[in-house]
């Protein structure tokens, strides 16, 4: 009988987080009830994210635990079906976490459609992208000609945004973590300049790449990076708080950046966290467009995929450290 | 011949601002050229928001310099007028500066009419009594029922602020620097609970005194009340940056608080800075509304008045210690 591969929580980490903090396990293939759906992984998400659940950072995300299986959401092939309006080969999105097999209730599964590569459910189409729609438009608010600054912008959200904003006529800068990683990214997503943040010259570099400052910061990271772009935003500047991936993977995060609130007095400057899950009734618009948007070729979603389970504790360290480009994914079966 | 008294910055503070940074200075009554008008003092401000100038921070005002007048926004009366519309006895707004007498062309000079005492013209109807209405207001958003927090609740804003968001149905808590302070402005503004941000349990009794957390903070402070303050806000909470006082009297500024962005981004927190020169053009609406609140009894502002231009340096010193309440003026002349 064919078993299912579980990738556990088996310690918290306590500074960066290391592949021994996860275990593999074998269980027993579970079995739907009544309702429910049987699911087999296809490609399941590693994210940034998550590792602030790990932390216990993410509030909305409950108290992190150990010998359950990591969290991340999946795109799956349904195997046995006890639900009405599911069958056998169906294609869907849940909440499978890192394993082969898992049963879910009907009700909290989401049937694929559509034209556009099933995988891009995971991060242009999945929450990623909604992410990156609403956080930039709605919250960033980019007006053609101005200059748009986006931290990890070879992340899955920050990628998709920096398109956006292109598409938007505005001027797009990112940063990323190497100078290779940047070029690479600077010619991927056509954007006019990626700035590598660990450079010891980053602030004059920022500087040069900003000519006429910042008026839109969508920041995926906090920490340093905030503290550099605050110093180039101009006055009446909106920054986006999307993320804070600098400070996830570490057990003392840094205080925060100096210049606030004086630099947002001076300059009218507006910061606004958010999560996409409050946007939930506006899912279908951004995702229509966003669709529209690739099938035009105008959104090139990038996606990087990682082949086999096995694997994801590794690539998921490896993505803390900034070696994604694009939504990073595990192959976890054809 | 009568001579103008003049209080001059003679150095520019290295740490904490100190009597000795101003001279006192003699110097000829100045002349009226054509279409200018010659006014002495009868009452000047001595403002928080003048330490930030001195320093260099409130990139707004230019950069700070020895040998002039203290800058300082006045009531004057009229002395002699070689402008239309201006003539002896006439009771102006302008930018005297701590100095007896000042002369302005007649377009930068502001007419004083109406029923309420000329001085509140430096204080609930000046200035600060319109950058109270517009960030409370407009920045803050308070709905009735709600929590909003004010830093500096004895400050010339702040006490504004505070009975504007009890006339809007809210609690309202505020911050003071000593137990006596806050126990007097409690009684004074009529408001809920106002806590000693130097005791040394001040986030335990902040947290006592915001039992259903913060939905709006009004920051005149900045530092560690803001830093705590982040930690009591709900979601979707506003935080209106007006000022940063703990940081105008030294020359070593904090680093910014700790739980930036990340609250932001969990709780959805907006942050705000504004200068209430953007709002230029709705001056006449909020002074209109003050005053109807001060005239049917509703609010309450309180003038600090010292007497003699000799004094207001120190009273400046004092003011930065927090020694306040309300808006501090100097008595210039009668």
């Amino acid at each position: 009988m064919e078993e299912n591969r579980q990738v556990l929580i088996d310690s918290l980490p306590g500074g960066k987080l290391e592949i021994t903090n996860y275990k593999l396990h074998q269980s027993p293939v579970p079995v739907a009830g009544d309702g429910e759906v049987l699911c087999r992984t296809l490609w399941v998400t590693v994210a940034a994210g998550a590792r602030a659940g790990l932390q216990g950072s993410a509030s909305y995300a409950g108290a992190p635990k150990t010998g359950v299986v990591m969290n991340g959401a999946a795109v799956a092939t349904v195997v046995a079906s006890q639900a009405l309006g599911f069958s056998e080969g169906d294609l869907v999105i849940c909440n499978a976490g890192w394993q082969d097999y898992s049963v879910h209730s009907a009700s909290v599964l989401q049937k694929i459609e559509g034209s556009v590569d099933p995988v891009h459910h995971l991060g242009v189409l999945g929450t990623n992208g909604v992410t990156a729609y609403f956080g930039l438009l709605d919250i960033g608010k980019p007006k053609a000609g101005e200059t748009v600054l986006v931290s990890a912008c070879g992340g899955s959200v920050g990628h998709i945004v920096a398109q956006l904003a292109k598409l938007k006529g505005c001027r797009v800068v990112g940063t990323a973590g190497s100078d290779a990683k940047a070029q690479k990214l600077q010619a991927q997503l056509g954007i006019d300049a990626v700035v590598n943040y660990k450079s010891p010259d980053f602030r004059q570099l920022l500087k040069e790449a900003t000519p006429n400052g910042i008026d839109v910061y969508f920041d995926n990271t906090g920490g340093d990076i905030l503290g550099s772009a605050l110093f180039r935003m101009n006055e009446h500047g909106r920054i986006a708080c999307c993320g804070v991936v600098s400070q996830y993977d570490t057990s003392s995060p840094s205080p925060g950046p100096k210049g606030i609130p004086g630099l947002l007095v001076n300059k009218r400057i507006t910061m606004r966290g958010f999560l996409v899950f409050d946007y939930k009734e506006r899912y279908d618009e951004a995702k229509k467009q966003l669709s529209e948007w690739i099938v035009s070729g105008k959104l090139t979603p990038l996606v990087d995929e990682v082949i086999g389970l096995e694997n994801a504790p590794d690539a998921f360290v490896d993505l803390l450290a900034g070696g994604n480009i694009g939504t990073r994914v595990i192959r976890v079966s054809e």
